[in-house]
């Protein structure tokens, strides 16, 4: 993923109409969307496909399996046009060895913060040595939320140049602009977005907050 | 789930012919069919309602993700026919009580180790917890492998009446009856039963294996 923009859509619809809206008036706002299980398991994975012929699709399937199991869910994600996939460290490293191989030329990001409550009670203990771990594993970057700006800042220094993708702007109450001057490179942005009336507009005006904050960093 | 029989079919295979000859043939030997991702991928979500009209089927979805998406993949689990869905723990016990609470009446399991290598990394770590955890948020049981025998019997008193499932016999190298010994109230059994030439017989000696097993506890 090239973060130029800074900013990923989390388009966490269900609804395939507002979904192909959404999709179609940001697309040029945004670097990347983002697709998780809902909406997958409500259209069908040839959602992915059809998102892919116009967009850098990052499906957010969690990918949580032993090695053989995680191989089999992004080789049939990249085939159907997937850019990117989020798997998680907990499982290990030969689990994350085993989506960054399938995914061959496509990007492999790794859950090293959650931004909801229950992301404290294991993984935030253990996100430095998740974010180590992605590195070693040839993982693109982390994902590590907005919510807990200061934790963007502690990982940054593991990463190098990959990337750091930051949801939790907006509606879960993290700022673009904490992210972006903490270290990210982009942050994921959902309902602020899909819920917006005018959500190229909404999706521009959160780019042109990131590129402020790039240059105030 | 009833664990009468003490046996659940890890149906990962990807062709729906097979599928649906292995998940037909041995519909009277096990308690449950298992279902990942790879099949759900490959055929659509209309395989879990297909199956789930003759038998108990067990999403295994290792769902991990924030309580409110936690909450919308296992609606939809649920509203397509699964008895019950396999969730992880390691996103904290808010992430396990909206799956519990989606699933309504349909049973949670949750991960408490897995069968890898790389699940001794994190996981084993957590896994007393992670058993509480389960047992607090009013999860049906845990998984843990056969490949560690000697785990299942340290969280058997952890569970008190809820069910210990234990992936990894056969191919992955356990056996049901230590799993059995060790406190596992079923074993879940992949290839060595999707992979024989007769499922129905190779599925009906793992439950006298079972059974046996059982007598001798």
């Amino acid at each position: 993923m090239r973060a130029e923009r800074g900013l990923v859509l989390a388009l966490d619809t269900t609804d395939l109409a507002r979904t192909r809206f959404v999709a179609g008036a940001v697309r040029g706002e945004v670097d990347a969307i983002k697709v998780g299980w809902p909406l997958v398991l409500a259209s069908g994975i040839d959602i992915v496909e059809e998102l892919a012929r116009s967009s850098y699709v990052l499906c957010d399937f969690k990918v949580a399996d032993i090695p053989n199991t995680n191989r089999l869910i992004v080789e049939q994600a990249v085939a159907r046009g997937a850019s990117g996939v989020i798997a998680h460290g907990f499982p290990g490293e030969d689990s994350v060895r085993a989506c960054v191989e399938a995914a061959r030329t496509a990007d492999v990001f790794v859950v090293a913060e959650m931004s909801h409550p229950g992301g404290e009670e294991f993984t935030s203990r253990h996100a430095e040595e998740i974010a180590r771990l992605a590195v070693r594993a040839g993982a693109a970057g982390i994902i590590a939320p907005a919510t807990r700006p200061e934790r963007i800042a502690a990982l940054r220094g593991i990463l190098g140049s990959r990337l750091i993708l930051s949801p939790g702007v907006g509606a879960q109450g993290g700022t673009a602009t904490d992210a972006i001057h903490m270290g990210a490179d982009a942050v994921i942005v959902g309902r602020s977005i899909y819920e917006a009336a005018d959500p190229a507009k909404a999706a521009a005006a959160l780019a042109s907050e990131v590129a402020r904050a790039r240059r105030g960093r």
